[in-house]
C-alpha cells in the first residue's frame, strides 16, 4: 500500500444491500481513491457493508480506530431500507433536527426542478444529527454530514455518484487538505502497448531494485496495455527526483511507449488529431459502435471526429460503405479485403483524413473452422496508405469487443504517425 | 443485509494497490456477490486492501472469524508487487511446492498459445503451499488455492475477471453448494421506468409493511429506471409464496412496468424484436455509438440489428442519412425536425422495420440560451408512424449520454408496441 512517512490514512466505507447482492458495481470507491491519493491521503482499505444496523455500527467502530478519516457513502436515500442516518445520530450521540438550508434545498428541487409533490419522506431528508457539520447537497436532496469523534473524522455522503463527487470536490477534499496541511503525493504515469506485464517487469528488474525507498512503481494492466505509475511518496520533495526517475523509465520502455502522460489511448489519439488538425471516421462491424462511443465520450470530440457507420449487416457494408458484394462473397464479411474496403469506403463517404474499420467474430457463436471466435480484421486508411492487421482473441464476447477496440485504436495511433 | 435463518456467510476480500489508488474499478466483487446470492450464500461484507503484508494478514484474521467463507481475489500476478501467495503459505502454515499440473498449464500457455519464452517468474506461478487444494486455472497461469482453517474456508483466486469467473463457476460454487447442502435464495425481479424511487416506495408502503418476515424488497435505481428485486430468504420453501407476492407487486406497479424479468432494457427490446421478427437500425448523433454498442453487446444481435450511423458531423447527417440541409439551417442539428429526418433516413437507407435517432447537446460545451446542455431530441420511425420526444438532462457528459441512451431505448420499446 502507498503510504508516506507522515501520511494521513483514510478508509472508504460504502453502505447498501445492493453492493452485497451484486446489483451495483461500485464505481464511487475508485473515484474517491484517486482523488484522495492526489490530495496526499492514502487509502488504507475499502469496506462495503449492507443496510444492517450491527454491521454498520461495527464497521464504524473498527474503521474509526484504524484510520484518521472514514468516508462513508450510501444509505441516505428516501426509501425505507435506509437506516444510516438514524444510526449515525445514535453512534455520535446526537439528536435529530431539521436543517433549514437542507429543507429549502429539498423544497426547491421538488417544486422548481422536478415539479413534483413533496412527500413526508422527502422532507425527512433535511433531518440531520445536531452534532454534525451539514454539507449542503447542490445536486440532490440528501445532505452530507461531517462528524468528529476521538480524533477521527467521519464524513457521510449520498451514494449517487455525481452528488458525492460534488461534495468531495467542493467541500470534503479542500477541507481535509487545509486541515492536515497536505502536500500531494507525486505521480508520473505512462502507457505501454504490445508487451505483457511479466516481460515489462523483466525489463525493469534493475530499475525497480534501484528505486529509492520513497518511490514505488505500479503495473496496471488493462486490455493488452500496461500503464506504469511511478509514485513519489514524500510530497514535500521537489519534482526533480521523480522527473529524473521517470526519464529513466521512459528510456527503458521506449519501444513500447504509447504516451508519457496519464492519458487513455483515445485521449492520446485526440491530442494527435487536434495537433495535426486531422479528422477521423470509423466503420465498425464487430465492435458495434463501441470505438465510436469511446471517442465521443471525450468532450470536444466533434472537432476531429466526423462520425461512423456500424455496418452490422452485409447490406449496410455494400449500400452505405460501398463494399463490393463480390469481395464479401469471395473472402467473407470477416476478411482483410472487406475491412479494407470498409475503411476506404467510410473515408470516401465522409472525406475524413484518417479512417479505421473493424470486422470480426466476437462470439459466442459465429466461428468457423477457418475463422475462430475472436478473429478480427482491422484496416486503417489515409490519403497516403492503407494498412491492415489481424488479431485472434480468446475471451468472451464483452472482452473480445473491448480488446478489439483497444487494439484497433492502437493500430490507428501507430499509423497516424 | 440479506440473511436467512441458516444462511452461510461469505466475505469477499480483494487485494491490490490498484484498488486503493483508484486505477481499477472493482467489477469482480459485484459478479461474485450475484453468484453467491443465487447459490444461497449471503455476502456479509466486502473488503479491499492493498499489497501490504500487515493489512492482508489482519484482514484474513478478522474476516476469517466473521464469516464461514472468505473468497480472495487478486495479488497473484507475476510482478514483484505481489505478495499474496507467500503470505497465504505462511498464514496457513504450509511449505511452498511446485505443482505439476499447474506447471504443465503454464508451459502450455507460454509455448503453445502465446508462443513466448518462459521466464523464471512465470514458472513460479506454479508454486503453491502444500496444504491447499489446488484449483487449476484453465484460462491463465495463476492457479487458485483452497484452504481450510478453524472451520472457515479460504479460497484465493486470480484477479483477472474471466479467470476468476471460470474457477467460481466450475469449481468453487459447486463445491460450496455441495458442502453446505444449500437451497438457493429465491429472487423475482422486475424493471420499472418513468417513476422515481420515492414515488415507487410511496406506492408500495402497504405491500412492504405486509411482507412476511422471510421476504425482502430492494429498490435498485439506475438511469431513471428502478429495478425491484423481491427476495425469498428461506430457500427451502416452494416457489408459490414468492410467485404470489410477485404477482401482487406487478399489479401495483403495472403502469410503470417495463418487464417482469431480470432483463435489461436492451434485452427486453431484443426479446420483442425476435418475437415479432422485426429489424432495427439506429442513427446516433449525441450518443455517439453508445446505443449501438449496448445493443450489439448482446450475443445474437445480428439477427435483428442491421446497424447504425453515427452522424457526428452535419455532412454525415446530410450525405449518409439524407437530412435536408435547409432543415438543419432552419431548426438546427439538435431539433425534432432533424432527429425525425435522421430516423426516417436510416430506416430508408437500411430497410429496417424500426428506427431510432438521437440528437442532443451532451456538454460540457455546446449549450445555447435556447438549447441547454443536456437537451436531447429522440425520434422513432416505423412503416406506420413517426414519433418524437425531447428530454432535458442536467448532468455531466458521461451521465447525459447514458441517460439519453436509456430513455431513447425506453421510447423505442414503447413505440414498438
Amino acid at each position: 500500500m502507498i503510504k508516506g512517512a507522515h501520511s494521513i490514512a483514510a478508509v472508504i466505507l460504502t453502505i447498501g444491500d445492493e453492493l452485497l447482492i451484486g446489483q451495483t458495481i461500485d464505481t464511487n470507491s475508485a473515484w474517491m481513491a484517486t482523488v484522495l491519493n492526489q490530495a496526499g491521503i492514502s487509502v488504507k482499505r475499502r469496506v462495503a457493508v449492507g443496510d444492517d444496523w450491527n454491521e454498520i455500527w461495527e464497521a464504524l467502530t473498527v474503521e474509526g480506530k484504524a484510520a484518521d478519516i472514514v468516508l462513508i457513502t450510501g444509505g441516505l436515500g428516501p426509501t425505507s431500507d435506509d437506516i444510516t442516518k438514524p444510526l449515525l445520530c445514535e453512534f455520535f450521540g446526537g439528536k435529530m433536527v431539521r436543517d433549514q438550508a437542507a429543507l429549502d434545498n429539498v423544497i426547491e428541487i421538488f417544486t422548481k426542478k422536478l415539479n413534483r409533490p413533496l412527500l413526508e419522506r422527502n422532507l425527512k431528508q433535511a433531518d440531520v444529527p445536531d452534532n454534525c457539520r451539514v454539507i449542503q447537497n447542490k445536486r440532490g436532496t440528501a445532505p452530507g454530514m461531517w462528524f468528529e469523534k476521538d480524533e477521527t473524522i467521519f464524513v457521510s455522503m449520498p451514494g449517487v455518484p455525481h452528488e458525492m463527487k460534488g461534495m468531495m470536490e467542493e467541500d470534503v477534499v479542500p477541507t481535509l487538505v487545509n486541515r492536515f496541511k497536505l502536500s500531494p503525493v507525486q505521480h508520473r504515469t505512462l502507457l505501454t502497448a504490445g508487451i505483457g506485464e511479466s516481460f515489462l517487469a523483466e525489463l525493469l528488474v534493475e530499475f525497480e531494485a534501484a528505486l529509492p525507498k520513497d518511490y514505488k512503481l505500479a503495473y496496471l494492466p488493462n486490455y493488452g496495455m500496461v500503464r506504469l505509475r511511478l509514485t513519489g511518496l514524500d510530497g514535500t520533495k521537489d519534482a526533480q527526483g521523480i522527473d529524473d526517475l521517470f526519464e529513466e523509465l521512459k528510456t527503458l520502455v521506449k519501444e513500447h511507449l504509447v504516451v508519457d502522460q496519464d492519458l487513455t489511448l483515445q485521449e492520446t489519439i485526440a491530442k494527435v488529431l487536434l495537433e495535426k488538425k486531422k479528422t477521423l471516421a470509423i466503420a465498425e462491424s464487430c465492435t458495434g459502435g463501441y470505438i465510436s462511443h469511446l471517442i465521443t465520450m471525450l468532450p470536444g470530440s466533434s472537432a476531429y471526429y466526423l462520425g461512423g457507420v456500424v455496418s452490422y449487416s452485409n447490406e449496410m457494408k455494400i449500400d452505405v460503405l460501398g463494399v463490393d458484394p463480390d469481395t464479401i462473397a469471395q473472402f467473407g464479411s470477416v476478411s482483410i479485403e472487406t475491412a479494407t474496403q470498409m475503411a476506404e469506403g467510410i473515408r470516401k463517404q465522409t472525406g475524413a483524413d484518417y479512417s479505421l474499420a473493424t470486422s470480426g467474430i466476437m462470439g459466442p457463436t459465429g466461428g468457423t473452422p477457418e475463422k475462430h471466435v475472436g478473429f478480427v480484421c482491422v484496416a486503417f486508411c489515409s490519403a497516403e496508405q492503407t494498412s491492415t492487421t489481424t488479431f485472434q482473441f480468446r475471451f468472451d464476447r464483452k472482452r473480445n469487443i473491448e480488446l478489439t477496440a483497444a487494439h484497433a485504436l492502437d493500430f490507428l495511433r501507430k499509423n497516424m504517425g
